[in-house]
Parts: C-alpha cells; structure tokens; sequence
C-alpha cells in the first residue's frame, strides 16, 4: 500500500487511505476472530463531517472494541489558533484519522490502542499524529520484544531516530499518574509531525501509512498465538483490575477523551475505548513473586523491551 | 448531636465532631448490613496532617464502599491563594472532612455519597462545604420524594433558603455531561458557607452537623427499606451499566476527584469512591417503556422530587 507520488498527499488522499485502511483492518480482525462482526453506525457533525463507528461485540477473541474512522471540518476553536500561536486570527479546520480499542476475552491476549491522524488549518499548517501502544494483562517479555521490534523495523524504514523518540514519547503520554505506573508497555506516540526539509509532506505520510498498515499484523499475531492459552478465574479477576486501571487512565488522563467529552463529541464513539466490564478492588496488592507482580514491576517507564 | 455554645467553633472542635461522625456513622452502617466490617488504614501526609480510610467489603447489603476522615493542613498551594483572590500572599491551610460512597450489592438500594468538609487559612478566611446525593439504578418516586423530603426538613431547621439552592446546585454539579443526564436524583451541595451577618460561624457549624447526622437515619433506611426486593439478572445488568455512568461522573467531572488525582492525594482513599464492578455497553439504548427508560427519563435537573 505504500503510495509513490511526486506531489505532496492533499487532504481526499490522505482521507482516502484512512477509510480504505478502516476497511483492511476490520476484513482482518473479522477473519482472526471467526466469530464477532463489526456494526457500523455512520454520523454526522452538525458543524461539518462526520463519521464511520464501527463495534466489535461478542467475538471469540475480541470481547468489546471499535475501528473508528471519521472526518470532520469547520471554524477552528480559539483554544487550537491559540495552541498554534495564530491567536487573533479565525481559520478552517480539517481533521481526519482511525482510532481503534480492542479488549480482547482472554486475560493472555493483550489490549490494543492504534490511532492515525491528519490535521490541516486553513491557514496552510497541517501535521500528522498517531500512534500504537499496547497493554498485556500479563507482561510476557518475548511479546513485548516482538511488538517493539517489529514497531523499531517500521520507524526505521522511515528515520532511524524516530522509533527512540516516539518510544519515550508512547512512555510518558501513557502514563497513569496517580497509579505511577505506565498503562501497558507502551510503543510508539507521535504528533505535530509538520512538513520540513528533513520530511516532506509526502514523506511523513508514508510513516503515517506503515504504522496504520502495522495495526492487523501486529494484533492478529497476538490474537492467533495468545487466544488458546489457558487461563482460569484468576487471571479473568486480574485482567478486570487491570482494565479498570484502562478506564482511569482514558477517563482521568488522555487528552482525546477529555477533549472529545468536553467538546460536545459523540460521546458513544469517544467511550468505544471502555472496556465490556472492569473491577475495583481497595489497595489490591499482588502476592510477591507471582505473575501479577511481575507485570506491575515492568510498567515503568524507559524500559529497553528490545534488550530484554 | 446539636453543639450549642456562644463562641465560634474552632478547627479542634470542628475535627472533633467529624472524627465521632466517621465512628458513628460506621458503626450505623455495620449494625444495618449485619454483615460486613470496616476495615481501617490510617495514613499520615509528609506535608502534614493524615486520615482514616475505613473501607467496607462484602457485606451483606452494602458491597464496597468508603467511609473517610481526614485533617490535613500545610503551605496553602499559589491556586488556592489565586482562587480565595489573596494572590502573591502565603497562608496555611487546614482542611478536614468526611467522605462516604456506598455501592449496594442489589440495584434495589441506591448508591450514596456524603462529604462534609471545613477549610480555614491563616488569613482567617474559612468556609464550609458538602452535601449528600443519592444515586438510585431505577428511580422510584416515592423513595426520591421521602430522601427530598428528609434533607428539605433538615435545612428548613437551619434557613428556608437552603434546600431550594442547595437543590440546584447538586443537580448542577452532579451532571454528567458528556450523557446529558444527572447522576442520580440529586439531593443537596454546597460550598463556600462563610460565616456572615445572616449566619454565624457557630450556624453553620449546627447545619453541617445536621447534614452529617442525617447520613446514617436516610441510608439505613434505604438499607433496611429495598434490600429484601427481588431482582434477577436484567436488573443487574443495569446496576452494571449505571455504575459505569457513576464512574464516568467521578473520573471525568467530579473536581474533588479530579483535584485529589492531580495533586497527589492519596490515590486508595480518592478512588475509593469506584464500585466493586462496572459495565459499557455500546450505546445501550433501554426498551421504550420499561423500568431503565423511566428512570432515564428522570434523571434531569430541575425535577420537583417534593410534588411528584
């Protein structure tokens, strides 16, 4: 899928590969699956644009998740002129990208968060952001190997400085603060990725296309190896835990929720990323040694999963 | 309970009727579930002052929940200066308080929250803050009426005023934006109670005693009152989904939660407030006509809860 052209990609270029790539990673996970289906709602933003939700409920593998596309475009905020230091000044805006969650059933495969996005400004600025990170339940350090390796081989097809930095990033964005510790194992994080001379335009579209292109390899590669894995009542109760430590992260710190829940978005498109049911349990400690207690020791931030 | 004396209560005072709140209250609460028992973490802050966390579990009416005082104190933060509009000066504050939610194991009895709270400065400014809400998985007229009825009386015995605004701005404040819906069926909230002409430090003192002597008669009465009514599975679902309604209110809106996570409370204590188990279901959407869309249908502000 990776496009060669001479011109640098307009906005219907771009928004075309992200509805097509909505397209190739909902064929892919419903073909990993087996079961589930995806259900499509289309909306529309009063203000201009709108958008594909598309839920995955009732899967063998993926239990709750969404593959969401949309575009959307109208008068800029005050508050984005004022974060571009154009205060003062009024612009259009378009926005356009594909955002996925999956919470998988078994507590062996892990939750995966991907999100691809364009952003323009009449004013002539326009960037790229996204990202890929994960969260095992259970930290496996040859998953994690796997998932960072194969993240590094995408960065450095493009620079070989982006997967050190993105990877800090993915560290510090996914972060639960008030839990100090990371949401998972991170991956990468990327924004603001502006057109210069070391990058064009065109060039950091292609980035944008391989890691969207990433997402069904990497995710069917753990559904496949992860999903046969025995587990009992246990594991189901500490992946619950573990969830309800997804919803406070997302609820309490990512900036896209709070954005979108504050900004009148479409509330049930934003909460796709809930997981199907969470637990909290007062002060849970992990037994010292066991496996729970592993996986809170390795979610730290600055973690070399490659040299593990 | 009623203290009556001719000078002003002092901090001492006021963090004496809330430590017997605390005992009092738990005490009520195990007497009512005859199940259960608080379990008590005492916590001390480095910057001063600390709290008793009680936290019940499996009980047998009440399924998880907090009772908690504490009485901390320190240099005032430059916000809080900036907020009192004592800006560039230094003070030292001290706050103490009670905080209670109650998560039910049947959807039958409603969940509950109480605070009561004081706050001086060395300045001398000082205030009074709290309330109690009530938050009913199906909402029952009559049970909405009997709570209004009992927190109108109560402040009736302090200020014909009060329970007209303090009616308001619970339903303001407990709402969950993002739904367009309140979080339950309100109550009361108040903040900022300064002594003036109209009410003396000491009244307003007797006024929040009698909010916080009235947690336990209203919730054991609840207690007592639903927790024999039948339910099966479908009213547990629910209870499931609107407890992550709950969740959503606390993490995203509440500014005590929001406030005490940003600012490195203690992270148990604060989330104490999240039920055992919460649901998300894409876009649930209840049968017109059933008992889930009447209770939608009600969760609104500006109900008159006293004419139903």
């Amino acid at each position: 899928m990776t496009m060669i052209s001479t011109v640098a990609p307009d906005k219907q270029t771009i928004t075309a590969f992200f509805t097509d790539l909505q397209d190739r990673i909902c064929e892919a996970l419903e073909a990993a699956d087996g079961g589930g289906r995806f259900h499509e709602d289309r909306w529309e933003r009063t203000e201009g644009g709108g958008g594909r939700t598309r839920i995955f409920q009732q899967g063998n593998v993926i239990e709750k998740g969404g593959v969401l596309f949309s575009a959307v475009h109208g008068p800029a905020s005050e508050s984005v002129m004022k974060q571009m230091k154009e205060e003062g000044q009024t612009a259009e805006f378009y926005a356009t990208g594909v955002s996925i969650v999956l919470h998988p059933r078994s507590p062996m495969v892990p939750i995966i968060h991907m999100n691809v996005r364009y952003f323009e400004l009449s004013t002539g600025d326009c960037w790229f952001g996204g990202g890929i990170d994960l969260t095992p339940h259970y930290v496996v350090e040859d998953d994690a190997r796997w998932f960072h390796r194969y993240l590094k081989d995408a960065c450095d097809r493009h620079d070989s400085t982006y997967y050190d930095t993105y990877k800090t990033w993915a560290d510090d964005y996914f972060f639960v603060r008030h839990r100090n510790e990371t949401r998972g194992i991170g991956g990468i994080f990327f924004d603001y990725l502006r057109p210069s001379e070391a990058h064009s335009k065109e060039a950091l579209f292609q980035f944008v296309q391989e890691v969207g292109n990433s997402f069904a390899p990497i995710y069917t590669h753990f559904m496949r190896q992860n999903q046969a894995l025995p587990y009992g009542e246990r594991e189901k109760q500490w992946q619950l835990l573990r969830r309800g430590r997804y919803v406070e992260f997302n609820l309490v710190w990512d900036r896209g929720t709070k954005f979108g829940l504050e900004t009148n978005g479409r509330t049930e498109s934003i909460l796709m990323s809930m997981p199907p049911q969470a637990d909290w349990t007062y002060n849970y400690q992990p037994e010292p040694g066991s496996q729970e207690a592993h996986t809170l020791n390795l979610l730290k931030k600055g973690v070399d999963w490659l040299g593990k």
